[in-house]
């Protein structure tokens, strides 16, 4: 139900009180996934002098994002809809879940949300520059490119499908952790090719604090691309838009 | 409930919207599950040259399908029932739950989304051929088919109890979680193995694409068999016929 | 509230069908429930020559574990209780919430069931010959038994909290997910010292088909001291036997 | 909504059942958390010899802490709240959550249960010195500090917004598990820094059975101000004070 109540712009939406909780949730939820999905790297950084990867390191990673996007989405989905990644923000926008004033301060928050967490990062670790993502070698742009518009079609997919559909029912509940663990899923993926960020806020944070820019199009450009895609047919073609034959209520004594 | 709404074949179940919508469910789940659990082979080959195969590379392939499943399973169930997997239609579809045109609809898109994960995998990869499944060395075609027998057993009564039976309650709110994480554990155990598919379109798709079909039939034949069975012993012998005693709902205030 | 109903014996419970249920119930849960955790550790036989266990095997094993008996409960929770477990039937039934009659049904048929799975895994893996639990170099056998003396406390106590104290409200519908990994998060500690089983049928099973017997009744004795005291401090202690001054419906909207 | 029914303190609070089993149930929380959390580093101490620290090693004890947190969390939480930690129970303080003399009980009922899984550790594992939590080399104090500020603020905030915000709705039944899993996300950033504790209880119980104190004072203010400081921010900023415009009840009828 979140997603709903601002399916449609306020005139009162920039400064209501709603707005303001909305993005302090945004950036709070993204600090504390940025915070955690970067800083499991330069973690491993820290323990391994050499830059190989190996399947231990990968796990690392990739529980730490599934794991603190589970906690950051559940923090947040009550007040916000649970967005934390500039590309959600989007697939909701083209799905008219939202507003465009609102998807602005979403966005700005989130962005704000993984530069705090990047610096912080940069101080307690007595200086390490965050990583951010970049191409493996012999992974080509085009690769990278097609590989983060499907991986983030996926979430958004599932974003879709468990947080936002009008008739998700009790599957709402488990909204949070889908979200979460379809990221960990596509990191064991993606992580040797690309580094499999599908967000730009989590992109964006480490690039600007350790200034590295080498292939930074491609993680906004694919994210967008894919999530928009989610969207689309998630909103168009799963969505009925006929009345249903009967509810979907799954505890509703009627339907056993 | 989902699966009870069509317990029977409705005269225009071929063309109804609901069907459509249903099997493109399917298609995008399954597309979402073989993505990421065959990527995560192909990723760990991305890494590592050698062939061998580590603890820490088994847990990683069984977080992939474990965690991914549970997302795609999560974005379909209210549609089309979360099947994303021939062998669980079959399963349902032996115990009544499913009509035989739905059935057809869903394997076909089943094999699809698996198809287009695998091609899509290729491109990714720069031309990588996908894997798939085949025997360890030592290990028997009947070894193997035995083992995929009982892996399937064990997670289609998983979705009959969790997803299927109609007495299941707000225990129905974890389903799509139980069914990928029998999947994950399942693949700690089957995998040095005969890899643990349980999934005939899972084992389909990536053959398919890396033209690999040696004892391709272990993995078509033992998920069926499986499947069947647990289907009818839960159907049978474990889903009450008679008029309850009392109520299951775990949220009635009466129960207390 | 599944256990609730038979919180007394009834002259028919031997042959009414819903003994019937659930006993078959968990058998079923108990086997899927074994094969997965003793066969990981074949799994990791499989793959391994020596005898010593990484921190990454140590991962696998606690998953297995994990990832099978939170599904395993969840097949069997709205049926049987969801023992799946010697020791959780020997805590349910001191605090007085199961009857004898159906206690000696349910341990029968946990033993069988890993007997089963104990079979089956010999017979797949081409007779590798089961393992079991016994105590690690220089661990005496007080010290296993007071271990798994804690650890199935740990274990009964999650149980008793999430799945039988009737005020447990919407909590229940996470109790498989507590009980499956609770045990995981013991097998990290209990592990490399005694194996941590917290189950007599998990233990039971391996040794018959694998005759290893070697420091046996440890695996009896502790969990039922260590589950038994669960029982008497959560019955007695923590659940109120007053009139609770607020119903704890977590839904009800008069609590906001 | 347990935590709102001692949001004032009651004349007969010190000596009323209620509170005696909050204090019970915080005390076995604590126990069971800290007996595998602090137990999983013995472990992997008993397997090897050499002090340093590989990802697996990271991910086991990640891993302990985050599954034994959620069951212990989950059998606690309608009873006591489920804090587990004093620096929760000081956040819940500062939001007014909570009153004096109820924090007092679960601080020394906190501390009692960490002593005593210390003690029952160094019992089993043959006297092993129990580890808890020091800088490593190349960390300085305030970096060690801001690391768990920054962490704990993650920590309560998301305790805040899962398990004590009165709209929470159906989100509570996850509070466990994303309370569980953000510590086990925190621990794979800041372990190989200063072993993540985010937690006085589970820094204390191990430093006084081993003995060790050197940085101890970390522990304990650093978890405070960021728990703290997460209060104050959700209860003041997040939560709303105004009448809200509709429900948010997940399954009420009419939201559809």
């Amino acid at each position: 139900m979140p997603p709903r109540r601002y399916a449609f712009g306020r005139a009162d939406e920039a400064t209501h009180p709603d707005s303001m909780r909305a993005t302090l949730a945004e950036f709070v939820a993204t600090f504390i996934f940025v915070f955690a999905g970067e800083g499991s790297v330069l973690a491993l950084g820290k323990i391994y002098k050499d830059s190989g990867t190996s399947a231990a390191e990968l796990i690392a990673i990739a529980l730490a994002h599934a794991f603190s996007l589970f906690s950051a989405v559940s923090t947040s989905i009550n007040v916000s809809g649970g967005h934390v990644n500039p590309a959600v923000t989007f697939g909701a926008l083209i799905g008219g879940r939202l507003s465009v004033v609102r998807a602005l301060y979403y966005w700005v928050a989130q962005l704000l949300g993984a530069i705090v967490a990047s610096l912080l990062l940069r101080l307690v670790t007595n200086g390490m520059r965050t990583v951010g993502f970049s191409m493996a070698s012999g992974v080509g742009e085009w690769h990278g490119l097609i590989l983060e518009i499907v991986m983030t079609f996926g979430l958004v997919y599932t974003v879709y499908a468990t947080a936002i559909d009008p008739k998700r029912g009790s599957l709402g509940t488990m909204a949070p952790l889908a979200i979460g663990l379809i990221v960990g899923a596509n990191i064991l993926v993606g992580g040797p090719f690309d580094g499999a960020s599908m967000n730009p806020a989590r992109a964006f944070g480490p690039a600007l604090v350790g200034w590295r820019w080498r292939n930074h199009w491609i993680y906004w450009v694919g994210p967008f691309i894919g999530g928009g895609l989610a969207a689309l047919i998630y909103e168009y073609m799963v969505i009925p838009t006929e009345t249903p034959h009967h509810t979907h209520q799954p505890l509703a004594p009627e339907d056993y």
